[in-house]
């Protein structure tokens, strides 16, 4: 082949972009890019080889260009892009969560039907090469469950608030102020971004594919001073954790703040760190952790993604078994609350430590209810690990004893 | 191509052959493999499809086979079997890390002369995926520093002696008696099993390759009760850390107990557990944590690299740059022992905690001198990581102003 087909087209030139075009340098194959694709033509741009265009149909169907690199921010348009370069038979790779979690199947479908392939490594945890990883290693193994911490900005956020004792308001806008939170945070710190790449996981480790919108997830920006005291008191930490769990062809999800033990391996994952935790039956316990955002970390994945073998392409291979596989919400959770008298109605066991405070065993079910009931009110709620409902149930024993004597 | 030769030429049916096998059953791929290598013709074997035989040449000369799987225990006949079978142009797998480390560089010659490749992830930290994540993710990037916990058998040792509250002799005959340690354990406990690996591993981060003979490397069976009653009064545990770290073109190795800080990542790796940590310029920290060893776990990846794309082979991109890279042991460590004044004269600085015991600066090179001269007596020596001397310092500041007054 000819290396005159074997060009780039990259659409988007953002932080992941710029860390992309770094590595293209790098390795001095700028010429292979004769052309980027932005959105506001009169923005000041780092001079680079490449002719910066507006139009990214110019780029798809440009016959010299082999893979199609999307890397832009809105993930309709995204989504369109995305779907013209696959049905004109590029490779196309790309990290749009968002738009990967909510479109993987028909997304397959069109790479079925294309001669091109469709890679985003970069959409999952960024450096961390987690996709690669279910794909290559664990096609003959039963995964039971994924879990981890899948938002840096949310995880630098907590981590602050627990180094420098400040309060969640204080935490996001020093966060802000270095570039770890976006001006508007509101797809990090409301589990959004993590739950989108939950369900990409989901789909490659059981075969599933599951609307955002069914599963439970609360966000940090609820947690109040007195869930961190709390934490404190207890040499707790709250991490948010994006959680897949299977067992007899079922399957739960969810994504919720989490009191997790000095023992955990979750423990020390601080600041902008992610970290991605696959139980599965015949290997056990395997977590990898690393920086899951940023120009040059994601930019790397994306450039291997371009590199990939000539013949490599995710294999899906759980598809098949993942049709026996029912996504399901009837599995208990415990949670404490400052509140948590609140919920009576929905709770199976409750420990009260202090007036309303306590912890208490919720369904998944329940707690979405709940969920919708106080969709006005600011809802504060963290899960325990097992680890954390054994600790807590060591120290209040007493309270414990008292109300199921 | 016809199946017929596809074949899978199998030698070795041990822990780790046993547990490739069961993955071609699983993917009824045992007609793929009609003939399995063993070394003793008399020893009771579970049923297999295949024909046990004694002949390793019989499958390395057979047309059939397409991949010849090493997983025999010794190393020298193991370096025969691989030579002969890249000279005969079959692809080869392995998990021999003593054979590879001893020989990469000449394995590399003969497979560029090879139509066959050589792929051996299993060699390296069982299940976790650590040479194909450097191959694939770090060409363009610059490591810095590799560390870990390399070896299984020396991790759950050493989380017994912290858990269970025993010596280390204690730690070892439970181990063995779990099959977490081999009968005869030298090689784990000596520290040449983690060496073994970090040389590999140095090949493909550094592009260098360095004989075992020439690194400084400490195991764990000399570490004393009073060690270990100082790690805990302090809060700390002691792992087996093989490192090796790059600046200016040098290039500093080592394998030593060392004393982990409660904030590492490291520190809750426990029991038969490996971690990799790989520091970069471009994406910092990344750390894999995962089975070392095992039947299932080195099976697996033993299995996905007879699987790895047709036209897959690690790149050793780094062998050019590593050109330039020097070798040295001009590089200070900071050391506890509880005989620290017995090595007075090679000492740098030193804080001393109560008679004999105290930690101090000593050179690479130095510590490779009093390992010689010590040679007959037992050596207890502990490193500290730079958070640990910190911790140190801060409770002895009184000792360290003292002495330095
Ligand atoms: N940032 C990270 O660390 C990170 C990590 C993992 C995944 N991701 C994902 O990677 C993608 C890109 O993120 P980013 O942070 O690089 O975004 P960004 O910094 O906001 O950059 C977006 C780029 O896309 C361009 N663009 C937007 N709409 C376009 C359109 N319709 N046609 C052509 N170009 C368009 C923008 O053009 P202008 O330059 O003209 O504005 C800009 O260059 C997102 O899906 C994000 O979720 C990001
Ligand atoms: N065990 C682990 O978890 C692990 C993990 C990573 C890497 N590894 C590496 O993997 C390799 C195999 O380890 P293992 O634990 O499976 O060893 P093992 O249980 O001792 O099995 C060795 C096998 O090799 C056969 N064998 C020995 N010499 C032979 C020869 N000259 N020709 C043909 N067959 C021969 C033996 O035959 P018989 O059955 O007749 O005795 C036996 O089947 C070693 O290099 C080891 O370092 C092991």
């Amino acid at each position: 082949m000819s290396t005159l087909n074997k060009n780039i087209g990259l659409i988007g030139f953002g932080v992941v972009g710029q860390g992309f075009y770094s590595y293209l340098e790098e390795n001095k194959e700028e010429k292979l890019l004769p052309k980027i694709v932005i959105k506001n033509n009169n923005k000041e741009r780092d001079e680079v080889k490449a002719k910066f265009i507006t139009e990214a149909d110019e780029v798809i169907n440009d016959k010299s260009v082999e893979t199609v690199v999307e890397l832009i921010s809105d993930d309709k348009e995204a989504f369109d892009i995305v779907t013209k370069a696959l049905k004109a038979g590029k490779n196309v790779v790309s990290a749009n969560k968002k738009m990967i979690a909510n479109n993987l199947e028909k997304l397959l479908e069109l790479e079925n039907k294309s001669k091109g392939r469709f890679l985003y490594e970069g959409a999952v945890c960024g450096s961390i090469p987690i996709i690669r990883t279910l794909n290559d290693y664990y096609s003959l193994d039963t995964v039971t469950q994924i879990q981890g911490i899948f938002n840096g900005s949310t995880n630098y956020i907590l981590t602050q608030i627990f180094k420098d004792n400040v309060s969640y308001q204080e935490s996001l806008a020093k966060a802000q102020k270095l570039g770890f939170a976006e001006a508007d945070p509101t797809s990090d710190v409301s589990g959004s971004d993590a739950l989108y790449k939950l369900l990409i996981l989901t789909t490659h480790a059981f075969g599933k594919f599951i609307s955002p919108s069914k599963v439970l997830k609360i966000g940090i920006q609820n947690i109040t001073d007195s869930d961190i005291a709390f934490a404190r008191e207890n040499n707790l930490k709250i991490k948010l954790i994006a959680s897949v769990k299977s067992n007899n062809n079922k399957l739960w999800l969810s994504v919720l703040p989490t009191f997790i033990t000095n023992d955990s391996v979750f423990y020390n994952v601080d600041n902008e760190f992610n970290a991605v935790e696959v139980v599965s039956e015949s290997i056990g316990k395997q977590t990898l952790i690393g920086k899951g955002a940023g120009s040059l970390p994601t930019g790397q994945v994306i450039y291997s993604d371009y590199k990939a073998p000539e013949n490599y392409k995710y294999k899906y291979d759980k598809i098949l078994s993942g049709k026996r596989i029912k996504y399901e919400t009837q599995e208990f959770i415990w949670v404490y609350s400052d509140k948590i008298t609140q919920f009576e109605k929905y709770i199976e066991e409750v420990v009260i430590i202090n007036k309303s405070e306590g912890y208490a065993k919720v369904s998944i079910a329940d707690l979405i209810k709940i969920q919708e009931e106080l969709l006005d009110e600011k809802l504060s709620l963290i899960a325990l690990t097992d680890e954390a409902l054994k600790q807590l149930n060591k120290k209040y024993e007493f309270a414990y004893a008292l109300q199921y004597a």
